[in-house]
């Protein structure tokens, strides 16, 4: 299954960036999009809807502001929807987080911290959901959890030298 | 021309009859909906795309925590679109307010204050629009004005009083 | 009808500025003007008053801080005000948005987003209100959206194509 | 000289009611005043403009919501306004607050705390700046404080027996 | 597969039923747990640890203040972590959800919105990945849906008839 | 009467220096001190308590973070106290102006707006307050609000033009 | 080594008890006190200067609003203080929490959660701090840590019945 | 005994260097950690289970976004634990302070402010905690007062000669 990376506008790239090159670093197929849920709606629809029989098993929104992606595109999909708020305005991007992790009971939207980090996570979310049914993926998620231990084992070592 | 009159959810009727009360007060033609940006898309979609050739000059969109409604109505219309923020949440309505206000540049939204006062302006705002071309709903936006001011001046009298 | 582009300090300029391009690239006629609600309160009031007989058919307003600009200018006209938040202070122009949004019942104020974003959505709703009766103005609108959506497609060709 | 206590709404009353028992403790002439800074600013610029020689001495501005009251008052007077934030809407007061404390330079405007505190503050601080030149209200305002410690004291005593 | 329901102290359990409740709704098989990151930290671990080979295929984990159970969970297992936000304190449940959402990256956490309507989106998000793999369940979200959507559109109908 | 302009570290000195700028412009007497509410609260409570006594009809209070300087002054002296919260820290000065502004019922502090436009104010009232008893401090008031109208006006005339 | 458990007013009594029924608990000896740091500065700075010459070991200190009591002991006092900052505005309680927490370097306050669990765990954070230099605190620590976990495991088998 | 001072990410170096520069200062014994809660659970377990055997007094734990290191050492061991909050997203540190101020009932963290000034304190409390039964450290707490004050008055008799 391939994970759909969309955001809402070119300028949200550095940031969606993070999520697909966690995705090929595990060798998920992905495929970037940029559509906005408010200059065009029906691409949105579409791309939500014909998600899960084009081979998607979850998809990434990333937006900020007034941030109705990934809640547009649940709207559309029984596919998992995976959110990455973006800080795009004055207000840090607390506007673009209550946006997608409000959302009313009955279509859900799982909803990742602001910025690179939450682009990051969304990755291994998408990737852990895929893992359920794709024993290699949990493989590799239990070496990514490896190397992270390590990096950190080996910056603590060289703090504990100093 | 009509005034739509929308909400996400039956709860949310109490704050949008503040709406429908001005409206009627001033002989202003509404029509009250309940439809969901996230339950109901494709209604929501049909309604705001229909909306001008159907007689309405303006569409009323009230809605809590990640308030979408008003913003994928606005995507699909270029009428006026007037958000009423709902307190629909441990959040006090701050996660509706920024989901409404803050929307990405090119659709906007003419956001009101959260709850019944917001509800009550939204109306206000819609008969103001109206009277530009409507000289008797600008006299009737008069009267209510100096209605205001009598009820304010009166209470400002019986406190002088004390 | 003209279009009344306020704002409370020449700082305020380059983010007005969003809005008086829109109007020019729409062919509505606009007038700017530095007024502040505190420094020079008789001349918004003046304004405002005179703003539906001069021909105006919607006010513009943005101001930073504790914005009381739009506010001010709602008590004195039937107009429609929309008010544009500045972020002018270390708080983000939260300080400001709130100062906008939320006017208690009776005097209506179409707030916008914080900054640049929110300028050049207040002058869409301009448009968008002039559009109730100017067929022109409608068709510009239905062009401004679809050349926005060209921008977005041309965007996602380019990125499907990495 | 006497102090103005003015509210936006009758509904503030009960606030504003805490500064003027304080105000009549010290035995301060007060006259209470109900007007609106949008439903009628006439009235608003018209008390404030004859404050002074009217023989006010300080202006004690209560209101809610986008509290402009104590802002446009103060663009009308150079005597000292004070400010009493009211928690009127879903928001805590927060949007009263900001309202009133984040003036722009030139016009100040002393903000108190939100609600009864600050209403009962309000008039300690006119007292205060009236006592610059009543030596009997500096020393009435020694008394008061010499109460607030007893009172404290007593309490103190009473847990220690515990 | 089977959905773990935790929660970190037996007073969140009305929140946490609606997970359940949603999940028996379709079907799903869950087991709800007590435990707390700070005061059973190593049946946490346990928990964690063992959950993947204990056939659960998600864990959603509901905690107020500073709600650490979702992502100590999620540091010891690779699967979907599903965070409920409870409003728990005075804050109103903002210090709950950025406990959970601003996870660092490498450890994902799918946060939901705060409180019963975040829970049950928990339940559906749960079902949602799990149906990636099991078409009975895509097919009842598809009818969950339709319910939802039925419901809306009678509510719209009763209001348009008023 | 002199007004006093105290900073808790000398890092606030750019903010405060605000206050004694328009104080000079006045010709009002000022003296600048730098001492700590934490770090020196003995030297702090002298200068309150002797305060009046000394020839100050006002003390302007600048400090940040959890800003107690206003609060502990005020704690000592009945003279008009005015808090100038400074932004210095990640939160943006919000910390400050809430360890000012929400002070308990009985001792007030009159709070201006976070860092240089509040410290502008804070001198502004502080003369405001003088001006009570100083004829000539009301007239050189009157013709700063002039100066600033002009200010604005010859802005407003400019952009006119363009 | 005594625990003193201050609390800025009388009405915080029944957070600050949560405090004290701990201490108790534990068998440590405490002394409760009503002081103020705005109405009885001088009985503050005195309990705080002599606190540990009087055998105490540690200075809770519970209070609301702009609160300044625990940052006020700790100037002068080396002694560990801990601050419990406590829900008495319409702001939640944030209002004290950062008026609490956000000291500046170098008069450090041990800062809890607002109200209640803030209060229990203050004493807790006294007791481990005595418990450096007492073995049987540090076994009361332990059995009380039992005890919550075998609270929790006893929920936890409790809801796995149902 | 020996302060241990631990941080979540080698990125935060610049912050904990505060801590442990206060710490060598005063002659305290301290080692520096980079362990991560959700990188490297059981090595920050084993830390805090070990700790007080291993001659630490209090642990400082520093770290950012939902920041949940020193609510997982403090749930491993009844040694006072100090929290610094570290500004490391778009949030400003207002997520971290939150991850650790809001501890639930029954495992306290004492909470310092955001960044470097909470990290200078936190070292100061450890030394704080340390002096109870350290005469030595009590002293050199009292000189490192001494000199603060010293270089206040400076600055304090610098700005006076202006």
């Amino acid at each position: 299954m391939k994970i759909a990376v969309l955001m809402g506008s070119k300028s949200d790239l550095p940031v969606l960036e993070e999520s697909t090159a966690v995705l090929r670093q595990f060798g998920v197929a992905c495929e970037m999009r940029i559509l906005s849920a408010h200059r065009t709606p029906d691409e949105v629809t579409e791309l939500a809807r014909s998600a899960r029989e084009n081979g998607f098993g979850a998809i990434i929104a990333g937006a900020g502001m007034s941030a109705h992606l990934a809640g547009v595109i649940a709207a559309h999909t029984t596919l998992p929807v995976i959110a990455v708020p973006i800080d795009a305005s004055s207000l840090n991007g607390l506007d673009a987080l209550l946006s997608m992790v409000q959302m009313p009971p009955g279509i859900p939207v799982a909803t990742m911290g602001i910025g690179k980090a939450g682009a990051k996570n969304a990755a291994l979310l998408a990737i852990s959901i895929l893992s359920l049914s794709d024993q290699s993926l949990k493989s590799k998620l239990d070496l990514y959890r490896q190397d992270m231990k390590k990096t950190v084992l080996e910056a603590d070592e060289g703090i504990r030298k100093l």
